[in-house]
């Protein structure tokens, strides 16, 4: 490993993850979903709900901090932050608790996401118990929205799709390229015993599956699933006095520029810019390189978010990153970077990208169903577009 | 000044505050709202959009970071926090924003707060436009609300009313000491040229107004206003190269505990297990006391949450309040703690909290309407029953 010109301090670490089943349907409030998530994370790190005094969560639940609290029973909550942006900002979940046990706004704090899709319609005025902005009905649209919207573009996976054709145009991105990231992930997820989604696939499965948003298929989006996900970060003295080894949060980053993945101005503006200096501050303050980085959690709500990814975070040159994965890059076990060796939310869930912080602390800890081996630092991200941001995780 | 054990470090400060005019209808939308005051505050920064890499905002609000960035054609933002709570979180946007400048994550931070409630209807499903969780229409009701709304407890100013009760059938405050609340904090907006409610206003008054929800009447709520305030702040270095004296934040705190203000267990919990805590943690932080404090800004959205700030924070033993204000001492220029010298949101504004801050900032300038003499030490809060909050800031 390269240590760069700062060597970062092992100052917070994440010492314990919990989770629920994965499933289309749990048949329990979200509430309960958290409950039974971070339970399992406190149970993890040898924590007792006492000693919680911090929460982070998403701002696309039902749940909220005085809720939890409540849920929970916390006595004294003295750190709280609620994320807005869903799978694009998963990392600055822990970016900001990370930040309040540093300042020492907190000593022990807990960060969520708990998803129960199924007990709700998925379009219609659900706001009172969660949901994403495109399914709101209002009687006028609002935003962006309102220039996009009336051309059909209503959902991500329709803006998504112009951003992959994009990069097909400029860099030769072939549909194989977007498969190889499908398939790839779930070969992980087939070893996965909590994945949702087990059965083999190949490429020509990936081809038969049918459009949803032209390039992308069925088998480039995501599924939908019901479950909880929860880490524990504590400080350093106290992580060490956890029961399981420490996963050591090195360095943390967000990136966002002028341009969102809105297509209203997508196309306008050269996302290098932004996203360049959001990689540049995350490998500065690491003190290490791309190179170094041993397993990697990246966002894959839909496969070309993979490619922008690691090209974003400089596991890949620009336009790259198609050839990368076409030549195994992100296979386990023999792939340079192994990829979502949990299954991403291609394959074991979508629980808005958070389940893939819980596989980076297991690749630490050695526990992973597919093991990088001696991992010592596991990276987890989402591209710089959505808006985007990364963790790394040392042993 | 007393300084306790650590003699907090200022290497942090708002530098630059902004303000669009507040009315009853601006006329333009949240976007251009929190374009001015943004603007605005940048100016007297001295400071330009490009020096910006950070945001910090309320999630009740139409603007989001992607949105803001565009708007103000930011290159690159490396750290954003969008605040659930509207006016029990707007501390916590200096609090997020100064640990954010503290960890290197950013060198500018805006934080802003714009309303535009004129161009809209204040009930039915506007969630695409911003808007509080009471507001929303939904097939069922979700969360605490579906064990209060049923019986008729739908929006804050009843619950505040039931808490306001609660303190009177405890404590024995009175009507009158509401009421001096807010005629003491009317005294301070007459002199102030941007206060929307100018007009003197005497006891009799604020008693001859109508129930809203008793114990609390008329003149015991807010004003409803469009406008918007954005404060800029940075680090040391950069805040000396400023134009304007910088106001150095000194310490921040967040408080919740397991009861929040919703009815259905307010009363089951003693809060000042948890009040206790958060004020412990900032006046240990800042290393002064509440007796150093020479002007505070208190979250007053309705008349009782001053009293319960001003004992969940120190200035006040408990059930004491009604005194406190009973003697004159939250009047400028004679109380002990001159409190909203600026009108506050039952008389400037209710920008959900935010004016306070940037009045704060003017005590410590030496530019308020109602300034302190000499003023060192300037509080900002919000009860810690909303959540709550605070910040010091400091000459």
């Amino acid at each position: 490993m390269w240590f760069g010109p700062r060597v970062a301090e092992r100052d917070v670490a994440v010492v314990g993850i919990g989770q629920t089943a994965f499933s289309k349907g749990l048949g329990i409030s979200e509430a309960e979903v958290a409950h039974r998530a971070i339970s399992a994370a406190l149970d993890d790190a040898g924590l007792a709900r006492g000693d919680v005094d911090g929460l982070c969560l998403y701002d696309i639940e039902s749940n909220t901090v005085p809720e939890v609290a409540r849920l929970l029973g916390l006595e004294s909550v003295r750190f709280f932050a609620t994320h807005s942006h869903g799978g694009g900002s998963y990392c600055a979940l822990v970016r900001s608790g990370v930040a309040a046990l540093r300042e020492g706004h907190a000593r022990v704090v807990v960060a969520f996401r708990a998803r129960n899709r199924g007990r709700r319609s998925s379009f219609g005025p659900t706001i009172a118990q969660g949901g994403r902005p495109w399914e709101k009905i209002a009687p006028r649209i609002a935003g962006h929205y309102q220039y996009q919207v009336p051309f059909g573009i209503q959902s991500p996976v329709q803006e998504m799709a112009l951003i992959a054709r994009r990069h097909m145009l400029d860099h030769g991105t072939t549909e194989d390229h977007l498969g190889e990231v499908a398939v790839a992930i779930r070969s992980h997820a087939v070893r996965n015993p909590n994945a949702v989604m087990r059965e083999p696939m190949t490429l020509a499965d990936h081809h038969a599956s049918r459009w949803v948003s032209e390039p992308l298929r069925l088998l480039d989006c995501c599924i939908e699933t019901d479950g909880g996900c929860a880490l524990v970060m504590t400080t350093a003295e106290r992580a060490r006095d956890c029961p399981q080894p420490p996963a050591w949060v090195l360095a943390t980053a967000q990136a966002l520029g002028p341009a969102h993945h809105r297509p209203t101005d997508w196309f306008r503006h050269d996302r290098r810019r932004w996203v360049t200096a959001g990689a540049r501050a995350l490998w500065a303050a690491a003190g290490v390189r791309p190179d170094d980085v041993d397993a990697a959690m990246v966002y894959d709500h839909f496969t070309p978010m993979v490619l922008l990814a690691l090209e974003d975070w400089g596991f890949c040159g620009d336009g790259e990153s198609g050839a990368f994965v076409e030549r195994g890059g992100i296979r386990w076990p023999d792939g340079r970077l192994p990829v979502n060796t949990h299954g991403g939310q291609l394959s074991e869930a979508f629980i808005h990208g958070f389940n893939n912080l819980l596989e980076a602390v297991r690749q630490i800890r050695g526990t992973s169903t597919c093991q990088v081996p001696d991992a010592k630092l596991a990276f987890v991200a989402s591209a710089a577009s959505d808006p985007g941001g990364a963790v790394l995780l040392a042993r």
